[in-house]
């Protein structure tokens, strides 16, 4: 092989070393944890999909799509998320009974990159998805579930920012009467673009209290009382609807006891279409790209149900790097042996095994650089040269 | 999309339900566990890696590969093994102090089917790779750790069968004389065509005596005997040499007490061309394929640094199915509420989960057969109606 190419991964992959992989592994251990107490099954889908369908429903930009062609001309995908494939599951095997239906899942999804040195290509998500059921006490199980595996994994500072999918639709309609108007503003929101935002409501030919009320959106940032300010704005069914949905949500949220970790933004708006109703975001203090989202959606009718789902998906780099450092030291214990007394050592690391400790067999013959070598240990002992009495 | 694709998957793609993926989950935890209790490290690599370097290593054939090109025009491959990759990690970061490295897998690798209904496309492996240490201990240690996670796993009747590529080698060469015509018998014993192998030997223009030995490699299977056997059938160094290590790799497997496990069948040989010392692969009496395989290979000298190294693999799916069924039940507990008693059913659950129970809340207007959803469950609580007393 080339030289040039030896060492090198493709675009936006990533190896993980032992102590990120112990690291990942703790964390995926006690969300799953978490979500199998509360009634979620793990499932796992393939890496590959149909484009026709998995990749089509996901949402994903179509040029962040690893597409390649199987031997019958079909065009498959790495799939960009977990959701889609849920669906697809769901759908066709999990929705007959016509009951709800709690699965999870800890993934890697797969996302082209543009450019060296940014985001990863190929990276972790662990989430839940409640499908089949439609009650806002749902909607509050996933936030709640979202919020308790978070605080299990160890995660102190965060907050889970709430907004409703018709809110903001409903007040762009209004205002702005049609959607291609309201596409414009939900972009600058989704880009996090407040200034740009503001700027382009400005430049809106728009009474001024209409202004006012688009520009009011961003404050619909807090607690409980928000609720009320946002009724305020809005005028119809819809954009109503969606604020009693929010104010159950909050309460269901309060039963739960969680909502010290809980705000809501009605700024926050999804580029993925087939979102339907309540959305979120999980912020960590230190990190500036959300640790995890969801919401409710209404995927699975692509696949031929009807139902809505509710669910939510943490980013596991993300969470990690949300963690800061955690200690994983190699507590491993490397006991040295020559041939004489190879069995003794057989039999000392067998039942330091038994006793759940970690000890690694070494011939002393196999290292070159012995100092080197007992430096990666937390203690070595060494059975070499004449047997012992025995 | 269109309804003929709905539900497919690509061609040997599949789904891993519930009870299937925490079967999985546990074997593959039992089995990381001991691999860890004895020095490893675990390690991840990116699903996608350069044709040109791992694709090419991997000596997987060619049309088993699943490849696309990147935006650069680079073709990538789906990783079709884990021993190539590692060996592009460990020589790129992990062996520069030039010390024995032990490092662990358990991943999804990916090969291209030809047929609906034949083998998966995607399986996983766990596995473990030795590098840069070349002593028979450790080829020993290998075995012995295999025959260990699957005893931990929970494996009762399985055997595994040591071969070295050296021997069958050199009994071909010297009968045959030429690489051309050993290739030709090889894949007889690789396809473990034994039928084919016998009149193909009996075809050839050969002392009666020549090929009487050639037969013989077939019965050169066994315990420690075989190899006193096997040393009268070969006249030079390198068969010789590898009987040696043989001799002595069986003293090492004694000292671990696995000899019980363990046999050699000298007609085991590989398709992988890096193979270049002892070669094993496990068996199941259930299962007509190894569930597992292994042996000394050179492939990290592909990627520039001299050293071998020597690991196993093993396929989850086979060991699944070697190891039949696994009690996996469902032990959840279903709480279903109304709104009036919801915070009650919240505060059960909560208690439940921190005893390590699983329990599952059910908005009580959430579930449109209620029958059909509490059969699900190992048990249910109703929280619904007016308050109790407080």
């Amino acid at each position: 092989m080339s030289r040039l190419f030896m060492f090198e991964k493709p675009l936006g992959m990533r190896d993980t070393l032992p102590e990120l992989y112990e690291k990942k592994l703790r964390v995926r251990s006690v969300m799953a944890e978490t979500m199998k107490l509360w009634g979620y099954q793990f499932i796992e889908t393939p890496t590959l999909e149909y484009y026709e369908t998995v990749g089509a429903a996901s949402a994903i930009v179509d040029q962040q799509l690893f597409k390649l062609l199987d031997k019958e001309g079909h065009t498959l995908v790495l799939r960009p998320d977990m959701t889609a494939p849920i669906a697809r599951v769901a759908a066709s095997k999990l929705l007959d009974e016509d009951l709800p239906v709690r699965l999870a899942y800890s993934a890697n999804v797969f996302r082209a990159q543009q450019r060296e040195g940014g985001r990863p290509a190929e990276f972790e998500q662990i989430g839940i998805e409640c499908l089949n059921e439609d009650t806002v006490s749902c909607d509050g199980e996933v936030i709640a579930l979202l919020i308790s595996s978070l605080k299990k994994a160890g995660l102190r500072q965060f907050q889970v920012s709430i907004g409703h999918v018709g809110f903001a639709q409903e007040l762009f309609m209004q205002i702005l009467g049609t959607n291609g108007r309201a596409t414009a503003l939900r972009k600058f929101l989704y880009e996090k673009n407040y200034v740009g935002y503001r700027e382009h409501v400005n430049s809106l030919q728009l009474s001024s209290i209409d202004k006012q009320r688009l520009l009011m959106l961003l404050q619909l940032r807090g607690g409980e009382e928000v609720i009320g300010n946002a009724l305020d704005l809005i005028e119809n069914g819809k954009g109503k609807q969606a604020l009693l949905e929010l104010r159950e949500l909050w309460d269901v949220i309060k039963d739960y006891g969680v909502e010290e970790q809980v705000k809501f933004d009605f700024s926050i708006v999804s580029h993925m279409s087939y979102y339907s109703g309540v959305l979120f975001e999980a912020y960590a203090g230190n990190v500036g790209f959300p640790i995890g989202n969801g919401g409710r959606y209404s995927l699975i009718e692509k696949f031929g149900k009807k139902a809505t789902a509710t669910g939510f998906a943490v980013r596991l780099d993300m969470l990690l790097e949300a963690l800061g450092e955690l200690d994983v030291k190699n507590s491993t214990h490397c006991i040295f042996f020559s041939q004489e007394r190879r069995k003794e050592a057989f039999q000392l690391a067998k039942e330091m095994h038994r006793q759940g400790k970690s000890a690694l067999l070494q011939d002393i013959t196999g290292v070159k650089n012995l100092d080197a070598f007992t430096k990666k240990f937390a203690g070595t002992t060494y059975l070499i040269g004449g047997h012992t009495d025995e």
